[in-house]
């Protein structure tokens, strides 16, 4: 068994085994394969398409597309899948395990490659995975029905966080190095997000930012952040904003929705699992109406939502200061 | 003959052989071997040592270092080296080339790996080379002396922009893929920098944001950027930062050195070539008094400055708001 399948075993009950053994280290695996086909595309192309949201198409968006797919297509104890390239659940047609066919039946909803705006200057990118209890993420509780998420990181290394929480286990986060050769290291066995006071550098990273010209509150809040001296880093990638703050323990991500700057982000391929990975590991995700991300149900397959996550203390002031409590 | 040294002939005058068959692709081939040693460095760590400007040493700094030694030691063209994480300049011990000495002489000074901030959170850093004409760069003409420059890229992909500027041929700036394989793509022929109006987004990337907070003017111009709808875009990095505006084709890069905050980048390892690869991108570069980057000569390896670069009229507006004019 793999050192990643014996780590994962230590936070999971006996009863998910599928996750444990095909699930999660599957999808994880898959992301090495992404990241190699990302570094072999040397020059990004549009490909001339767009997807079902009418964002342009790149030729490494349809890449990490398939190379998921195929993963999913490995695992029979995956019902049913969608992503933001095809935001249809479809019913996942993998063999059934020649052993015996699986009890658990998980939902996957995916972003194959967040960050289309950062690829052609090759900032580092992601790929965001939520796992969904059940043959479906529609019309669920996300609090009880999403049980675990990854973000997949391709920067000068290969990196994702993995967020745990399933029912009747104490939930996790934590961070793992995936080498070319298939290695999983467990880089970082506890993710957690502090507070200010128990931090050296305080971070904060506004999305949106042109949404200041137009709405005072915003504008503020963003002279608050440069007045106390938080430290700007703003890649606008969500990956790599969210995973900056993870692994620096501290930061505030926010992406507004104000009279004039309309919802971007995904509630189901967006939203949802970068919650996940940001409660697990301490910290808190509203959305534009200030409500818990997971507190609502998704839909559809396309809604779309703001975002305020990080830092617990931090989120609740932003929440406060765009009056949304 | 390889494409790269091919690309490299057209540019370049035939007095200039050894830069254009053995320097110049030397130190873009190193480049793929920092490359592989970041990928697989897995956790970043401390060395517990600091380097000579009092930084914090890691792992992925002297690795990087190392590679890039070890491609000078392979081109008896390099007279001298100097490097930030060993600022002085030492004579090249390579071997005189078997068939004739070479008579070009150069000096080399490089940062191995910048943007150590953001290296744990797996963002895109990269690493700065500077080529000077003869055996020093201190106390020399920059605009005449520095004569090539390159920033290494390492994010999802592996890429370089590289800036000629040989006197008596015309300048260039381009972008090159590069591959595990030891493949050199160009996958932009000629990169450059715009004005607003020929382009759709415009980006602003103002570091050491906090200072504006004492600063007056600098916040004034934070507002601007803000409110004529720019795009922030700021990774903390030098190398991705200006990247970022190279490859779309515009943006602002914004140090400034205030009352309160200190200049901290290093004119010889990173304001030169930066400079360098700006203005032959056709755009502009100058320190915290205003003063064009490669206008002054360096005396020290130590010295640091300000820095605001990007499209001309940026910098140019940039530098009369802060009154340095």
């Amino acid at each position: 068994m793999s050192n990643f399948t014996s780590h994962l075993k230590t936070l999971l009950p006996d009863t998910r085994l599928s996750l444990t053994q095909e699930v999660l280290p599957i999808l994880v695996s898959c992301l090495v394969e992404v990241a190699q086909a990302l570094r072999s595309a040397g020059k990004v192309s549009q490909v001339g398409s767009t997807n079902a949201h009418g964002d342009e198409q790149l030729n490494v968006d349809l890449i990490a597309e398939k190379v998921i797919r195929s993963a999913v297509a490995k695992c029979p104890a995956i019902a049913s899948a969608s992503s933001e390239e095809d935001p249809v659940e479809r019913r996942n047609e993998a063999p059934a395990s020649t052993a015996s066919e699986s009890a658990e039946k998980y939902c996957i909803a995916f972003d194959p490659l967040d960050g289309s705006s950062i690829i052609a200057p090759n900032w580092t990118v992601g790929t965001i995975i939520g796992i969904w209890d059940g043959e479906t993420a529609l019309r669920q509780n996300p609090k009880e029905k999403q049980i675990a998420a990854i973000l997949g990181v391709f920067g000068p290394r290969t990196t994702a966080t993995i967020a745990l929480r399933v029912p009747g286990s104490p939930s996790a986060c934590f961070d793992v190095a995936l080498g070319d050769n298939g290695s999983v290291e467990i880089i970082r066995p506890t993710v957690q997000l502090k507070n200010a006071a128990d931090v050296t550098t305080r971070y904060f990273a506004p999305a949106n930012l042109r949404a200041a010209a137009e709405d005072e509150k915003y504008m503020n809040l963003i002279s608050h952040f440069i007045t106390h001296k938080y430290t700007l880093r703003y890649s606008g990638g969500l990956v790599p904003d969210v995973i900056h703050a993870l692994v620096k323990g501290h930061g505030v991500y926010m992406s507004p929705v104000t009279g004039v700057s309309k919802a971007k982000l995904r509630r189901l391929y967006e939203l949802a699992p970068v919650a996940l990975i940001v409660e697990c590991a301490g910290g808190m995700a509203v959305d534009e109406q200030g409500r818990g991300v997971l507190e609502r149900e998704i839909a559809h397959t396309e809604e779309k939502a703001g975002l305020i996550c990080g830092s617990r203390e931090e989120v609740e002031f932003v929440r406060r200061q765009l009056g949304l409590e």
